[in-house]
């Protein structure tokens, strides 16, 4: 797709430059907004500006929306008030709450005054959940029908809420304090006889989430029910919203890429990577390496106190970063599969002794065959009267390094903590220090140095 | 929820141990097909299948495809011949499909003949898309229709399909030789006035794959165009069937454990970690662990050709671990940024060059903050004479880390091959490497050795 829009973006451009709307319009015709979106973002500001003004304006609120954060606000700048407030005014109210909790705070009391009353509340009522919440993804857009409503005049209500709602293959049943009492399908509601109820044909106990419940129970709560919406009930178990499943399929990515930074130790950058600047680019990652470094100082500690034994012994030094590395990786190794293992409930730390005991023995086939491979090696080196130091040392220390990348993800867990906040590099540089004590260990109790 | 269907477990298992299939049911009459399937998971064999014996066939089905791969074919082989039979004929084509491929061949030839034969047809067809394309993801279960169709003539076609089709709210507009020509929501249908045709009311050139398309490009068409439905074609553009955004949620959590494994340096397990057998895990475990070393047994060759510079200089033994470990974790940082760029489309190898020269910079600057904390370090803690070798290695070997970081996965993006294949602990080990050449060579040209 993507080289597809790059290669009609100059004719666009043009058309643009030409001031000539309808030609836009015409050219863009079959585009969908994701993909108006896409080019909008490859274009300055004044010519973005000048695509979302040419379009119908219902398709320019919807690529708005699409639009990178960073952008929005850029392109914002450069619409004209009045269009602004229409496109604004369009957009559907999550969209629409997202878009003006990013503004900044000049330009966001700019285009509040351009709403109505009702939308204004509304925006201010969405941006108050803060993000990561079930009500920070939530739409306000919904059919939510009284039970005692015959299924024809439901059909009847759909049709006449179906240019405004989010969705109107699901009609919330209400009761006269909002709160939720089920869940009708425009499914079951076209099957259904016109003369029942919407009472007698919804499905009760539906699932629902609270909208300060945290976004990734959200997203399994879709992910386990196969939802394509879900209702919000507030404290009160009052009906406030639905999320729809295109909000959470952005909300998995966006999780995701959140995970993945944590656990190669970086402070997650929240932007593109070509977006973040230099100077923040710099601060996120150099705070990680700092704390690594410092960990693995403990490093130096450790051998400044075998300088006798490498004196003595000089080629026990040759294998230093082989058996460090070794237990690091596969400390980290472990981290990863506990950590994922964790996140997909395929575990939990009540099973910490079962996993632990289980992580002992693979650590022990595990640290066998590297240690076999360690022995060859020095023995074939020409370091054959340290190649038992070499191949026990690596057995220990591989077992050292699959329990404790197992432990610390559980213990953490247990902590009701993230897992993720240890990082695969801060579990390496731990089994770092304890392989080189491990070694020396092993060294001096072998060759009685 | 977890917790909650572990709370009633004992109570079901009761019941179906008195076989009361009607005390049974009445039990779980609330409960959702993901929660029996959740109560089922922890069940014996024979109560599981007792239970799903008890239940309304159209749930049994339900939770029969919502159960994990190998507890399926242990559940069927306990269930009878008869309801096996009527339950796998309940299911939705995809789900029985998806059932049908995983069992062992004489449970497979066991259960076809207990399928009508358009069904069984329908099966073999769908099984024959390879896992891991849009066809092996795909649906039968959809309404096709003419164009020529009345509004109120489809919506009367929709209600009647309406009982046995994955979903209702899209027709899809075929021509006589069975090719898309565009889709028509419910939602439009709804609003159209009762005379006008599906041609004249529907969406022309709908987003569409192809059956032998990958999963990622199917995911990603999902994500861009918020889409609960997908229409895919055969390669003569023929409408062969339908993705639905639940089966979607279940491949994107796939790809992402396969993503983190694989980064982490784990052959995926493709099962969770406590179903995966002792010697399976060793085995895909033990295979990167043993890449690994061998990787960095290249740091034994190098450190052999230094003997004579740390036994001139002993103390500089005592911060290789350090050194080395530095540029191994801003290497396997770079990398953890660039491959998930890559993957979310942010970064593409063209623009390698200013990546490259970005991360340069980048690593200069990471590389000063860690080289003056080591000088310190090395400085206050008894070791003055080497300082300035430490401090300078440690900003080449950072700068390096970032450099490899980056060029790593853009090259392998660039060859066609998955940028994941490096796995963060490779990275880390070829840095190692390059390290310790580094850290000697401005050794000995610093300290004249």
């Amino acid at each position: 797709v993507r080289p597809w829009t790059s290669l009609i973006l100059p004719e666009i451009l043009e058309l643009l430059e030409r001031d000539s709307p309808t030609e836009v319009r015409t050219a863009v015709e079959d585009l969908l907004a994701p993909d108006l979106a896409e080019i909008a973002e490859h274009l300055p500001d004044p010519a973005a500006a000048k695509l979302l003004t040419s379009l119908d304006v219902k398709i320019a609120a919807d690529a708005l929306a699409e639009l990178p954060e960073h952008r929005q606000s850029e392109v914002i700048e450069a619409l004209g008030r009045e269009r602004l407030g229409k496109i604004v005014e369009e957009m559907s109210p999550d969209d629409r709450a997202d878009l003006v909790k990013r503004l900044p705070d000049d330009t966001r009391q700019a285009v509040l005054p351009l709403l109505a009353q009702a939308e204004r509340n509304d925006v201010k009522k969405l941006i108050a959940f803060p993000e990561g919440t079930a009500g920070s993804l939530m739409t306000t857009d919904y059919a939510s029908l009284a039970g005692d409503l015959r299924v024809d005049q439901a059909l009847a209500k759909l049709r006449e809420v179906a240019p405004d709602s989010e969705t109107i293959y699901y009609a919330y049943v209400t009761d006269g304090e909002r709160r939720l009492r089920g869940v009708a399908s425009l499914r079951d509601i076209v099957i259904a006889l016109p003369r029942k109820t919407l009472q007698e044909i919804m499905r009760e106990h539906p699932v629902a989430v609270h909208a300060d419940d945290d976004q990734e129970a959200v997203a399994e709560a879709f992910r386990k029910y196969d939802l394509t919406t879900l209702p919000v009930l507030d404290r009160e178990e009052r009906l406030v919203g639905i999320i729809t499943v295109d909000d959470v399929l952005d909300v998995i990515e966006e999780e995701h890429t959140e995970d993945v930074q944590q656990f190669g130790a970086v402070v997650p950058l929240e932007e593109p990577y070509m977006d973040t600047g230099f100077g923040r680019m710099v601060r996120k990652r150099a705070s990680w390496l700092v704390v690594l470094f410092v960990g693995e100082m403990l490093t130096t500690n450790v051998l400044a106190h075998q300088e006798k034994a490498f004196e003595a012994v000089a080629s026990l030094v040759i294998f230093i970063p082989l058996i460090v590395s070794s237990g690091g990786n596969s400390g980290s190794q472990t981290a990863t599969l506990i950590t994922r293992a964790l996140a997909m409930g395929e575990i939990a730390p009540t099973d910490a002794l079962k996993i632990i005991s289980r992580e002992v023995l693979i650590g022990l086939s595990l640290g066998a065959i590297l240690g076999l491979v360690g022995l060859i090696r020095a023995g074939l080196g020409g370091y054959a009267g340290i190649s038992h130091v070499v191949g026990l040392a690596l057995v220990l220390i591989v077992i050292s390094g699959t329990v404790i990348g197992a432990a610390i993800p559980l213990a953490l867990k247990r902590l009701g903590l993230d897992p993720a906040v240890s990082s695969a590099p801060l579990i390496a540089s731990l089994v770092d220090v304890i392989g080189i004590f491990v070694y020396f260990k092993v060294a001096k109790l072998m060759l009685g140095i």
